[in-house]
């Protein structure tokens, strides 16, 4: 007891500049909590408040075969954005709200959305999924002979590549997380590995691209290095345990772990065996990333390693000096993230979040960190290290790298500057 | 090349009786893929359809807040079951139809529900949550102040005490898997630890058992013994990501990892710490275990180790003799599934199926193994094994336990029988 009380004692002080604790604080120290945590829960003589509550006075509502959330909770709701014409409001987003959202999981209902022509409504009995080109055999699936195929699980992020891309403004938006990031979201996935199904189909060794097409009226098209299809790449037919959805990609879609979410092709019925890219429209006119000599790069396609702060984050207001827990996300395209860092004085000084496990390839990973907030102004930051090394740029590193219109993989870090009223804004740093 | 297709020859050799391959067919042998699986993908001249279909050629849907399933998978709806008198439908369950579902998450709006009078609808702001009893300070947390707590995240599965108790009946019924087995449901939960509170409110030493009770017109109660708070105990705000539904508990419940359901109590309001614990009518009227000399076993609260096969499973007709996965679920309350264990042969042999990683403590682990369907008929079982060495028991050693009438914590193994034609009925074995 005597030991545990000393950790503690160590624990309890502040790691990094304006209050940041040790990431095992509230692991090791016990005793430290109620001096730290105190102010949070109410003492009241009474312990049970003398006026019953309506609902637990009356009965409840009755069974549903498809739940929903609380009418309470009506604002957590995906962000529409659409710069299209009047009539058009089939291409575009809608973003999710990660600031209202917990763990590591989104929900489907929430997922993110990026349609080119609208989510369509396919017959699942009608769609056929055809492996054609260089191949000794080609095949057509349905989904009722994929169903008969080995399948795997396994959670993943989902990144569009023009999230963030309005960080790259001249002036930082004073806007969201899940408006600026919210083209973001993890799921677990289940489907066929699609290198079983190139394999039957009898690859060409000297293919090195496949065209994946889908059965949307965009007919969105993506060129795919074969490397990617024969290493994790899926055809998905489950998201979260149910049929993926319809905005999703019902009855299947492309699933390429780590890769920008345009090249994960959503209502998949074509994979066109290639030696070279196919330069659609899709990889073409957009999801290419200008350089400062005016030169586009092609076919950057792994999302880099990045981090986000929710709680909090643009749009709420601290209640107060005392205790609270710093919460985001982290993720890396590369593969497992290895470590976060976070940073209260805009970078001066940085200790460890803690993970919370298993930390998983390509997934969302969600990082805590206990903060005593002083009621002084500071600047909060978060930096994603991933098992390959690579490390998260900093704002100016960034911009400094690309051309000014540049919006695509915008991966910087995000800085919440919180002033001492508890306003939460969001800078440049 | 040569090495890899000595396995592949080696795993295209079945493991165990009726046609059960290898778990790491799929993983190690290519060149065997194309032998087995050949007749699933349908070679066709033309690669494509010439027909275009009709979403193909018109723009589709406009974006939506929250997304729902696609209308074309509306049968994959909770399965009510209820004994109540007309007017009283609130009270009894639904259960998630797992036949058709696939990995381990479970959607929360097909989480399995079973209530005791309705879903109350609680306006968080008015919720309190209050500790007292044997504690220093008795404390009240508003769901704003639990928000400012250190919280965890956990991916753990919820099983309700009476799963599964169909199949104490005489004969076996002829019923989907989630008509017997949907008390079970997968999710991932986010909340505050309990140990946290019990520490700040000032627990006395000399505490043993925890009233817990809802705010629903129920007033479900249950005791909870002490060493269980100051384990992996939770509040839980969050399910699946976004905060908890009603139907779960919104705006808290208790979780209680690998516990039987009902003591996960919902819509949680009160923590009253004892030295006793408090037999209230939820815990002495049912969900006692009825022993053959007419006994009742009461507390017996962690969920044994279980499993079953889904697919193929009650209700699905097989397409023909050839290749099949079989697929399905496995847990243990008390940790980690170590081991699956499959028969096709009813018992005579067995073969371990693969666990889809990362396999988590007292959460829902998929299990998958490759098969050689004859034609014949075959009797399918699998048996977990968890990390405590505990075994899944027969459903003969399971019956010469309990009493007749004895419907809770049915943990016998499952047995699907598949007949010539490809129909499949649920025996004892």
């Amino acid at each position: 007891m005597a030991r545990r009380q000393k950790i503690s004692d160590q624990l309890g002080e502040p790691v990094a500049g304006n209050g940041l604790l040790h990431r095992r604080f509230f692991l090791q120290s016990g005793a430290a909590v109620a001096g730290a945590a105190a102010a949070l829960g109410t003492a009241r003589a009474e312990s049970i408040s003398a006026v019953m509550p309506p609902w637990s006075k009356t009965p409840g509502a009755e069974f549903t075969g498809y739940g929903m959330p609380s009418r309470w909770r009506e604002n957590i709701k995906r962000i529409l954005v659409t710069n299209a014409p009047p009539g058009r409001e089939v291409t575009g987003s809608c973003r999710t709200p990660l600031q209202y959202l917990e763990g590591a999981i989104t929900p489907a209902g929430l997922h993110y959305v990026r349609n080119h022509n609208g989510t369509p409504d396919i017959d699942p009995s009608k769609h056929e999924l055809a492996i054609h080109g260089m191949v000794k055999q080609p095949l057509i699936f349905t989904v009722d002979s994929l169903m008969r195929y080995p399948m795997e699980s396994h959670i993943h992020f989902m990144e569009c590549a023009g999230n963030s891309g309005g960080l790259n403004a001249p002036q930082a938006p004073q806007a969201t997380a899940g408006d600026i990031h919210g083209l973001l979201s993890g799921s677990e996935w289940t489907g066929v590995k699609l290198s079983v199904l190139l394999q039957e189909a009898g690859l060409d060794p000297k293919a090195t691209w496949i065209l994946a097409e889908g059965a949307d009226s965009a007919a969105m098209s993506r060129s795919v290095p074969v490397w990617k299809a024969l290493d994790d790449a899926m055809i998905a037919l489950y998201q979260n345990g149910e049929p993926i959805r319809p905005e999703q990609g019902f009855p299947m879609r492309l699933l390429l772990p780590g890769f920008e979410g345009n090249t994960n092709v959503k209502w998949l019925h074509r994979l066109k065996v290639m030696n070279t890219p196919m330069y659609t429209r899709d990889e073409t006119s957009r999801y290419t990333e200008l350089q400062p000599d005016g030169k586009a790069r092609e076919f950057m396609l792994q999302m880099e390693p990045k981090s986000l702060i929710l709680k909090p984050s643009f749009g709420m207001t601290m209640q107060g000096p005392g205790y609270y827990e710093i919460s985001g996300l982290a993720w890396s395209g590369l593969g497992r993230v290895k470590q976060v860092d976070v940073s209260a004085d805009g970078g001066k000084s940085w200790t460890q979040a803690a993970l919370s496990g298993p930390v998983m390839p390509k997934a969302l990973t969600r990082f805590r960190l206990p903060w005593m907030w002083s009621g002084q102004p500071v600047q909060l930051m978060s930096r994603t290290t991933d098992e390959k090394g690579r490390v998260q740029p900093t704002h100016a590193e960034w911009v400094a790298q690309y051309a000014p219109r540049q919006n695509f993989h915008f991966s910087a870090i995000q800085t919440w500057a919180i002033a001492a009223d508890g306003k939460v804004s969001n800078i440049y740093v």
